[in-house]
This record gives C-alpha cells, sequence and structure tokens, in this order.
C-alpha cells in the first residue's frame, strides 16, 4: 500500500494524457465541419472523405512508423532520427515505484496516442487549403508520406530533441511544429494546384465564393476551440502536484482568453474595413487566436495572453486579404490561420519566455517552414508526374463529390440547380 | 514524497474543474446550435455571430473585472461588492500543503475559468430570445455590461457570500443565479425590441414560424445536456475524497434522470395537446428538467430528481404556449426554458434540502429576478436610445445575415426564395 | 490523512467513470446526427424523436428496473435474474477504507450511470434500421420494453455472471452483448416492418435512397468514434495504478486504431467495387472497425487491432450488400455495422485472448442472438397487433415528419418539392 501515491501519480497523469487525447482527436472532426461548412455544396461529400480518411490515415502512418521517427529510441544524429516500426511495451509498475529521474510517469501507450492526434491535426490543416480542386487520393498518398515521414523529421527537430531543440527554439505546443508546419505544407499544395476556377477574375478581381453552410463552419470552430484546451492543456505533459495542475489551469485560462480575444478583434477588424460582420473571419478570427497562444500558452498572464490573441485576430484578416492580392487561394482560410498566426505566435513567445530568443525563433521557423514547404514541394511534384493532383475542368465545374464519390452531400436541398 | 498524497488530491480537484470547465465552455456550442436551428436561414449567420462573439466577450468581461465583482477578496457589504480587475495569483504549494480547513484544494485559475464558462453561459440564454431582430453589436454592447457588472452583482449576493446566502437562499449550480437570471434579462429584452413582424396576427393568431435546420437544434439539445454534466457536477467544488466522489456521481445521475423525464413528458403532453410530437418540444423539455434540477442536483434520490424534471418538462410546454398569449416572443422558447423552469427548480429545492424555506426562496427568487429585469431594462434602455436596438423593417424583411453580416448561411439551399 | 490515499484512488476511479460516462451518452448524439444525416429530409425531425426520446426512455427503464435485472444482489438462477427497482445506497468511507478484496473502489451511482448510456446504446441501434417507415410510439413502447428488459436479461447473462459468463463467454466492452445484441433486435423490426416503398424494384434491383445530410452523417461518425473512448476504456473498469492506468491507455490506442483501419479499408474496398469513395462506406467502416475491437480491445497488440478492424471494414462492406440482396432494407446499415462486424469481432477475441474458446464464443453469440432476435420479435408483434408497427403508405410517401410530428426538419431548404 505504501506504493499507492506513486501509482495514483501515475494513473492520474495517464489519464488527463488520455482525456486530452479524446479532445484532440475530437479536433478532427472540427477540422471537418469547418472545412464541409466554408465549401460549396458539390465538393462537400469529397471534403468530408478527405477529412475522414486522412485521419484514419495519419493514425496508422503515425503507428507504423511516424512516432518512431519523431522520438527515436537511437537518434542517429540531431538532425537525421533513427527508423523503426510499431510500439515498445509499457513501463512497469516495478520501474514506476523505482522513481528517480527518469522514471516514467505516465503510460507510454498514452504518449503515443497523444502524438497521434497531433501529427493527425497537422494533415487537417492542408486538406482545408486545396479544398475544392485536389482529388482525393493523390491528396491521401500525400497524407502517408506527410504523416509517416515529413512531420515527425521536423517534429524530432524540436519536440524529439533534435538540432532546433539544442539550439534553443521554444514552442510549446506547436505554433510551428504543427500548425505554420502544416501551413506551410498547404501553401507548396495550393502553389501547385492553383486556384479554383473563377475565384479570381481575368483583371485581378477577388471573387467571393461562399460557404454553403456556416452553422457547420461555427461548429467546426466550437470544436475546435474546445478540443484545443487538449491541445495546448496536454502538452504541460504532467498535471500530477500542485505546481503542474496550476500550470494546466493556467494553460487553460490563457488558451481561452487568446481565442476569445482573437475573436473578438477579428469581428471588429473587419466591420471596421467591410462594413460588415464577416463570420468567416470571427470564425478564423478566434482559430488564430488558438494558434498564436500555442507557442507559449503557459507563461504570459491572461491580460497578456489576451493581447497575443487580439493580435492573432488582426494577422489573420490582413493575412486572408494579402493571399487573395497573391492569388494564393485557400477556401478556408489555413494558411491565414495555421501560418501566419503561428508565425506572430512564434515570435510574442519573446514576451513571456525569457529562455527564448530572436535568433531561436527566427531559425526554428525559418527551418520548419523550409523543410516543410520543400519537402512536400517535392512529394506533390512526384505525385503530380505519375497520377495528378487537380480534378479535371468538368470534374470541377460540375462538382468533385458526384464524380470521386457518386454521391451529393445535399441531394435534396440543391437537387433544383 | 509524504506529501504526495496531498498534492495529489489538489491535482486531482483542479482536473475534474478543468474537465468540468471544458463541458461546460461547450455548452456555448450547443447554445449556438441550438439558436441556429430554431430561427429561419436568414437570421442564421447572424445568430451565430451572436453565440460566437458573446461567449468571446463573456470570456473578456469576466476576465477583466466580473470575476472580481463576483468574487471578491474585500466586499464592501453584502449587498455591494468591490472592485478589482484581473486576477492573482495561484496558490503555492506550500499554502497547500500546510493544510488546515481554509487551505485551498484546487487552482484558482481552475475556479476562474469554470465561473468564467457559467458566466457565458448566462448571457448565452439571452440571445435565443432576441434572435431574429435584436441587432448584433447593441446585443453585444449588452452582453460587456450585462457580464461585467449585472450577473456579477446578482452572482456575489448568493455565490459570493452575499446577503441572497446569508439569507439562506439555496441554489446549487444556479438554477435562479444563471438561468432564470438570465431569463429575466432576455424578457427585459423581449419586451423591449417587440415580436418579430408576422408573429401575432390583427385578431391574436399565434403564427408558428419554423427553425430552417432542425437536426442542429437537436444536436444542440444534446451538446447542452453533454455540457450539463460539468455544470452540475463540477458546481459540487470538490471530487477527491470518497464522500465527495459518492456526491459527483449522483449529480450525475439525478441531472441526466431529470433531463430524461423531462424530455419524455413534455413530448407526451405535447403529442396529447396538439396530436403531434412536436421536437421543439422534446427538445426543450430536456433543457426544462436540467434546468430544474440545477437548483437541486444532489440531495434528491434517482425518482424524485426525474419527478423534478418531468415537471419540468410541464411546466415548459405550458409556459411556451402562455408567454405567446401573452404576445412575449420568444424564438426558441428560452425564457420558458431557463425562467419558468428555473423557478420551478427553485421551488423543488424543499422537497429534498431541510435547509431551504419556502421564504428563503422566494426571497433569492424575486430579489434576482427583480435585479435582473430592472438593470438589464435599463441598460437596454439606454443602448436604444443611443443607437437602436432593433433591426429596420426592410432589415427584418430581408433578413439580418446580408445587411449585418454580408452573408447567407446556406447560400445555395434557399438561394431561388 | 493516512486514508487519503486510498480515497483518493476512490476518487480518481470515480471520476474516471464518470468521464466515460460522459463520452459514451454523447454517443446518443453520434447515432441521432448519422441517422438524421442519412435518412431523407421528409423523415428527419421522426428520427431525431426516436433518438432522443428513446434515450431518455433508455435511461428511466434502466434506472426504474434495468440495472437491478441486468446486476441483480440476489439472482435466482444463471438463466433468471431477480426483479428489484430503482438504485441502492452509495459505498460509504468506512468501506472503502476497510478495503479487502471485495472492497468497493468506485462509486455504485458511477456504475449505474455508466451501464445506463450502454443500455441506451444497445438501443440506437435499432432506431437506424427502422428508419423511415417504422411508427414513432410503436417504436418507443418498443425501447420501454427492450431496455427494461430483454436487453437487461441478455447483459446479465454475461455481465451479470449469469451462465454464458460462467461458461467462458468473453466479451470485453460488448462487440455482441451490446451490438450485435442492437443489431438482431433490430433484424427482427426490419423484417417485421419491411423495406421502404420503393427501396427493391420488382426485377429485384437495389435502388439508392440518398441521405439528405451527409456533413450531418459524418459528424455522427466523429462524435461515435469519440464516444467509444469512453465505450471500451471505460470497460476496464479501473484506472488506478500503474497497471490499470496502462491497460485503459491501450485500449485507447487500440480502439482508435481499429476504426482508422476500418475505415481506410471499407473506402479502398467501396472504391475497387464501384470506382467510387463511397462516403456511407468510409462511416460505416469506422464504426465497423469499432465494433469489431470492442470484444478485445485490450489484449491485441496495436498492429493486430489494425487488423481486426481493419477485417470489421471489409465485413461492413460486405455485408451491406448481401443485405440488399436478401432484401432486408437498413436505411443506416446499422445491422451490418453492429451484427456482421459485432460477429466478427466477438471471433476475433479467439487472436489474442487465450481464455476465450471457439465453442464458448459461438455459444455466447448463439444465445444472445436467439434471445435477442425472438424476444424482440414476439414484443413488436404484439405491439404490431394492437396498434401496428408501419407508417400508412400515404405518411410513408408525404414523409412522417409531417403526420407524427407536425413540423419538417428543413423547410426552407426543400419547400419547392
Amino acid at each position: 500500500m505504501s506504493n499507492l501515491p506513486i501509482e495514483l501519480s501515475y494513473a492520474l497523469d495517464t489519464f488527463y494524457f488520455l482525456m486530452c487525447t479524446v479532445l484532440v482527436m475530437w479536433m478532427a472532426a472540427g477540422f471537418a465541419m469547418l472545412e464541409a461548412g466554408l465549401v460549396r455544396s458539390k465538393n462537400t461529400v469529397e471534403i468530408l472523405n478527405k477529412n475522414a480518411l486522412l485521419y484514419g490515415i495519419a493514425c496508422i502512418a503515425y503507428l507504423l512508423v511516424g512516432y518512431n521517427i519523431m522520438y527515436p529510441a537511437d537518434p542517429i544524429s540531431p538532425y537525421i532520427p533513427g527508423l523503426e516500426f510499431l510500439l515498445g511495451t509499457d513501463n512497469t509498475t516495478e520501474a514506476v515505484i523505482a522513481g528517480g529521474d527518469d522514471a516514467p510517469y505516465y503510460s507510454s501507450m498514452a504518449d503515443f496516442i497523444f502524438q497521434a492526434v497531433f501529427a493527425a491535426a497537422t494533415m487537417s490543416i492542408v486538406s482545408g487549403a486545396v479544398a475544392e480542386r485536389m482529388r482525393l487520393w493523390p491528396f491521401l498518398i500525400f497524407a502517408v508520406i506527410m504523416v509517416s515521414v515529413i512531420y515527425p523529421v521536423e517534429g524530432y527537430w524540436k519536440w524529439g530533441g533534435g538540432f532546433l531543440d539544442e539550439l534553443g527554439f521554444q514552442d510549446f505546443a506547436g505554433s510551428v511544429v504543427v500548425h505554420m508546419a502544416g501551413a506551410a505544407a498547404a501553401l507548396a499544395a495550393v502553389i501547385l494546384v492553383g486556384p479554383r476556377k473563377g475565384k479570381y477574375g481575368p483583371n485581378g478581381e477577388v471573387r467571393a465564393i461562399p460557404g454553403a453552410n456556416l452553422p457547420m463552419a461555427t461548429l467546426g470552430m466550437f470544436i475546435l476551440w474546445m478540443g484545443w484546451f487538449g491541445f495546448n492543456g496536454g502538452s504541460e505533459l504532467k498535471i500530477a502536484n500542485v505546481e503542474e495542475a496550476n500550470a494546466v489551469a493556467k494553460i487553460f485560462v490563457n488558451t481561452n482568453a487568446a481565442a476569445a480575444a482573437g475573436m473578438v478583434v477579428a469581428a471588429l477588424f473587419a466591420r471596421a474595413l467591410f462594413g460588415k460582420t464577416d463570420l468567416t473571419m470571427t470564425i478564423n478570427g478566434a482559430l488564430a487566436g488558438l494558434v498564436a497562444i500555442t507557442a507559449e500558452p503557459l507563461l504570459p498572464d491572461a491580460g497578456t495572453a489576451s493581447l497575443i490573441g487580439a493580435v492573432g485576430g488582426l494577422v489573420v484578416v490582413a493575412s486572408v486579404l494579402a493571399l487573395d492580392k497573391l492569388k494564393l487561394d485557400d477556401p478556408v482560410g489555413a494558411i491565414s490561420v495555421h501560418g501566419a498566426a503561428g508565425i506572430w505566435g512564434i515570435f510574442a513567445v519573446l514576451i513571456s519566455n525569457a529562455d527564448a530568443t530572436f535568433m531561436g525563433q527566427l531559425i526554428g521557423t525559418a527551418v520548419t517552414f523550409a523543410w516543410m514547404f520543400i519537402a512536400s514541394f517535392i512529394v506533390l511534384l512526384l505525385i503530380k508526374a505519375v497520377i495528378g493532383l487537380r480534378a479535371s475542368e468538368e470534374e470541377e465545374m460540375e462538382g468533385m463529390d458526384v464524380y470521386e464519390c457518386g454521391m451529393e452531400a445535399y441531394p435534396e436541398f440543391t437537387s433544383g440547380k
């Protein structure tokens, strides 16, 4: 019985990890609903398939090899992780009780699944950006490689103890490691597939292509917000003592405050710019606030966290407008939310974390961006050469749902059109 | 290591609080989906914006000042709380371990965010009642004042240790302090903005204005039901011993039983009255059962909790019909669900809580109602005088979405109309 | 203070149970959204009412009598449980601290509500199979009897310590006890109510009847997946030591892996068969993977769990096609997902659980099927004789929503048709 407290500590930390996993897994639904709500009805089944299947593929690929690349037992160098497959055994009761500074304090299975849902989230960022024109299976093939290798390698560099970590790059829960990384891959894909037909007029006009189901998109935002408590809260990795419990609670407060401020400020900014309270900006403002605080949700006080989120809300609106000027067509604003706000977030770490340096943050961001963008670009180029990336003009006109999936998302609501 | 159990206790209570916070935060999505499903498509973007932005504003306003008003460190009197801003520091490990009757047993940051999502829930009640005609930004300005001051003051009177608490008023998780309080503010707003055009005919006819998306509304009910486990379960404030764990479990059982009974009874009642099983009554019956049990979810046995919920189901159907007779137009039934069932719930406390008195419950309810109604009425009147509350006739006819938000919720499903 | 660890253990196990309960309760919303998305708009309000009300009825019926039948204090024989009503009192602190092998280690109230949401899940399986033609109240009357008696009796045989448990039948979280049981009842109902008008042509053609809202159906899948972490994870019944925490974490990993593999394989299989990536097969593949791993989510390693899920994905596609050949009309594929994949899952236990025998699994499955099918058939036959089961031809043509519920699910999207 005298070992009960140490066993309880392990159990509580494991349970906390598993609950955070459930919340981050739930973000897959958030991305699916957000993207399904923001595309046109004729491409909705396809985006649902993409979101569901990428989650499944990510879980399998990360189990098979990705996790071992990102957290290698025996890394080759700070730049090159090792290569292993599947999972080992979990910690023994003896090892836990023996204690010591390196004693495991939560289940390694819980660690795996928490990391796996992060990998899936990274890939979810891409699907929205290439919606309505990138074909389903080329996208899913890219997902296999992205989650097996591309993401785990850069993840290793920071979170697996690689050279970016040694360099002092600070990214608590992944403003750059997850979010900007996903956005960089998305940018490569957007450049390669090109904009949707009709998005940009011959004289530089930007044409709005409204989403088909805005309550669904709003639901997606709320799901993501909810899931983010697990995303940031779980990244503390421990809760089972006073200090850690306080830390997780503070992360919850800051995460929520940043999202709230990002949302309100983006809505106000959009209203000032357009004279209308654009709901898609409200949504993306909240998500940008969440992305921005993700790099450092622990150290700032709640007021500072609100300011970091608020600036995220400004950044995302500006970025959405700027990308359209550059004719980079991102139907759901994924690159702006996860990329632009992610970069803001990584530098906002400098406000509250004394261990962060401008150069460290810059190098970490630049290296991650370069790796994710270039590796994704090359892989996508190969897929393009072999089987193509983009739906045919006819498919795009008629909608991808009927061609790729053989069905319509809302057959009774749109049948007369 | 000898302090590990006390630290674990703190960590478990904090974690329980945070998980309940996630569930209550999720209720914001529930309100959003419920209301978005029950309004017409032309006003859907606007109601989504209201629900999202009110949540954000509530979190900011409560952080900035509301929390300190509701739980003042140094109250001026049992009637008047103090005025402070932002949050202090969290408990130290030393203070926790030192123990004693007043030792903190969970993170004060967790306490703040749990209370913050309650404040947001109170405000969410208002948005449904004034849907489809109250303009967005006047509503949001009201939200700022409501969550900064109006709600925290009455919250202080009961939960912050003010005069209603001293008087023996019993309201466990807020049938009156949250739900009826929100409904009282909603009633003030409904009276001031008036009914939707066409709701009431010249000869007293009541015209049904069907909601555009009932699956969405049903989803909202399920989300709220789920979130209510956190709302009532978290209000026990502690789980980390046998007695408290049993208490939280019993609250879960009773909360679920009351919702189930309220739903089934409301559906049967509606079927008896109209010959049809009206889904909106099924939904509101469940919510009424939840509101009714909220005042005392711990003491009744599960059978009694079911009866309390069942009566809640009858009350809400009767109240919906009565409000329409009074030409008080509440598109989602918020005043009936949260107000009428809340009042039933506060008196149902007398069944199982020997500490409650009829006079205590009556005074608590009357004072809360009077404060919320009058304060809201005055603030809304001021907003009306300065910028107006209601959409113009043309805006209301065409839909608020295009005028206020520049977009449609379902552009492809309704475009031919 | 010396009893604090044992109290914390109890509190942690109770809290874990309650969080799993919330997740399984949430599956009610998953079933509702899945089914609402897969039926036609004219029968959507009715299916929402069915799903909401069956959940409420299940909770009440299981509280009143079902729980006591399934877990009798004093069983009459291994075949016949006893009959008692409502719930007893919870464990005392003394009993917990006294310890010993039979000492309670979590709240019996938490046990009740966890079991109650399982009972509701069993009933949810039926509603989808008889969608679009079985009338609302006959269905709900069947729900009362099913959850009061039929399901608890077979639940007793296995989980309550009855003869199937004594026989060595192995079913961890209910591939057969819950899922195939529900599917067997559904099959009886499908045979008795017959297929939807127009589903099968005079020359044996099978006509697709597309669902009205596929994003909703996809949301339902994600909700069910999320909830399944509680369904399988909670079935471990304990988390508060190293070994149990590892077990729960492994169950999470395996549950997720099986779902992922089932989804991806079903999508690939459907694409190979039809040339299109049928989203309904993607969805049902994930659910089949979940059902298949439910019988034994603990013992297989993650690779094996993936294979079990993958075969589940193949089974569900084949079963959907086979049922249509047999003219058994199941609009959402519930019998295939929960029945066919459930049977696969129960035999897949033989792969990793040395205590399982082929004969034990066969007898357990056959007995459960026979009981659920025959008992349900008889009860439904009685209901049919007294008040009828099926909507009239006119009601079916016009849609059940207007006749039974007096409203449309999407009045503005389908009004022109």
